[in-house]
């Protein structure tokens, strides 16, 4: 089966929830509106969303009710990257072949957008703030409200100080150093890994999927986030310029240790490959039901952008 | 009545819970831990977690279940003010007398720690994340779980972008302008008000008070939020120095539009007198059950720091 018309329909129906729950640049705050927009329609790959969606289509087809917590993801992804680009940070001009947010419209509203994208990604969470779109329905009216908090505490968890934010604390603390493989895994499980184990889990959770089938699948996102960010090293090597929209070799110039340089190409293609195949395994109990996941976790392994 | 003790009684329970709820700095990382706390306990008034629960001892006197939610708004208006005070947007170097947080930790870990208290206000307010401390037993236990996802959206809505982070981006837009009453009433609404307001009303939800009791402490905490504000601006000019752990003047200096600024003294504390007595007026309903709340908004519109 060809899977990129269901790929297509899931990131075409969460750009359209993430234009409908953005503000709106007519209204009264043009500017912070304008560069909020702008962080989240710069060319993401909406992976989050993806993986969310196909984790919850595992036990369940209704993945109407999942769009507003795709959108939350992505969102907070959009302000990670936000914040991370500030000059304070790592000061980047460019994120996939645009001026990074705070380039075009000053560090203030920059820091201010990404504050406004992590607040509105719980209002979203919520169900309870009135966005007035079709989008909102599903979740609003089929997902437990027990269920909707435990969405918001893994979310929020994963996002926070022990998960995302913790990654970025590391990485910076790590300028310069050159740290051991163990010290780099760790900081991409929190930075890379957190979110994307957070979107897998409550994919299944919406669809009401048991605790031991979550656990079962955080096994599979573990491995999945870990090669996530193994390829973005490969990438910054290997990469397609003109399709990722930015140079290459970045993380040599910053002098940024990562498994590439520390293990070199080869070394670092066989742990990808390695960390494919168990992520593929991690999946075999679902048997058919996860072709469309298994598709979607070969692109994240072997993509060129 | 003596309220000074039931005052102390809430703020040190909720200097306590927060101790408990943030992270530990002898955990994985200490510097942004630090900075977290460095924040949190730099001599805020807790001004918002009285309002909660007092506002909820209207209708209920088991308070022990507002304690979370008071600590979220704490937290939340804790990042809110490590943002304004930074370089990109206020430039403070003080506040309380004591270094601002990006002066002390650095911009990376300021706006880093502002981020991570947004996110663990959310954590907090699921009722999910595993908090293993007394603090939290009353909130998850006895608040239904619809009553904690209003709550969860009324307080990203007030915090959010058509809430307090709208009153920064106009007041940063506004510098060096001179605003109307009407404009600078609109800029205090947001980055003031809506907190305040958000306390309130949380605070009679979590009680269990019909929305229309809601609504109508809503009228109080509008009064409450726009002197809270104008009293500020009085301070500025007449306050203790010592006390406000700061110099005044600053507005003056900074070339700030304030409501003192625009129509004088004289003019700014009448505004503030008619706005308390109609404060007062507003809980008038709830006679005596409202003393507390009265001494409170006494406080808030008299205060000398």
């Amino acid at each position: 089966m060809d899977f990129s018309l269901l790929w297509k329909e899931i990131s075409t129906t969460v750009d359209q929830a993430l234009d409908a729950f953005l503000p709106h640049t007519d209204e009264q705050l043009p500017k912070i509106h304008e560069a909020m927009r702008y962080s989240v329609f710069a060319g993401g790959k909406r992976i989050r969303p993806l993986l969310l969606v196909l984790a919850h289509n595992l036990f369940s087809s209704r993945w109407a009710r999942c769009v507003p917590v795709a959108c939350a993801l992505e969102l907070i992804h959009t302000y990670s990257l936000i914040h991370d680009d500030l000059p304070a940070m790592d000061d980047d001009d460019y994120r996939r072949g645009k001026l990074t947010a705070h380039k075009l419209y000053g560090e203030a509203m920059a820091i201010l957008s990404g504050d406004a994208l992590l607040t509105l990604a719980f209002a979203l969470l919520s169900g309870e703030e009135r966005f007035e779109n079709e989008f909102y329905l599903a979740y609003k009216l089929e997902v437990p409200p027990e269920v909707k908090l435990q969405v918001i505490g893994e979310i929020a968890a994963a996002a926070g100080v022990k998960g995302m934010i913790a990654g970025q604390v590391l990485d910076l603390e790590m300028e310069g150093q050159i740290p051991d493989l163990a010290t780099l895994e760790n900081i991409n499980k929190r930075k890379t890994g957190s979110l994307i184990l957070a979107a897998v889990q409550s994919g299944a959770r919406l669809a009401g999927a048991t605790n031991a089938q979550i656990q079962l699948l955080g096994n599979y996102a573990s491995l999945l986030g870990r090669g996530f960010q193994i390829v973005d090293d490969l990438l910054d090597v290997e990469g397609n310029e003109e399709k990722m929209g930015k140079k290459k070799g970045m993380d040599i110039k910053r002098n940024k240790a990562t498994i590439v340089s520390l293990y070199g190409l080869a070394k670092a293609k066989e742990l990808r490959d390695k960390l494919y195949k168990d992520a593929i395994n991690a999946l075999s109990l679902f048997e058919d039901d996860a072709e469309a996941l298994r598709n979607l976790t070969r692109f994240v392994f072997y993509r060129d952008y």
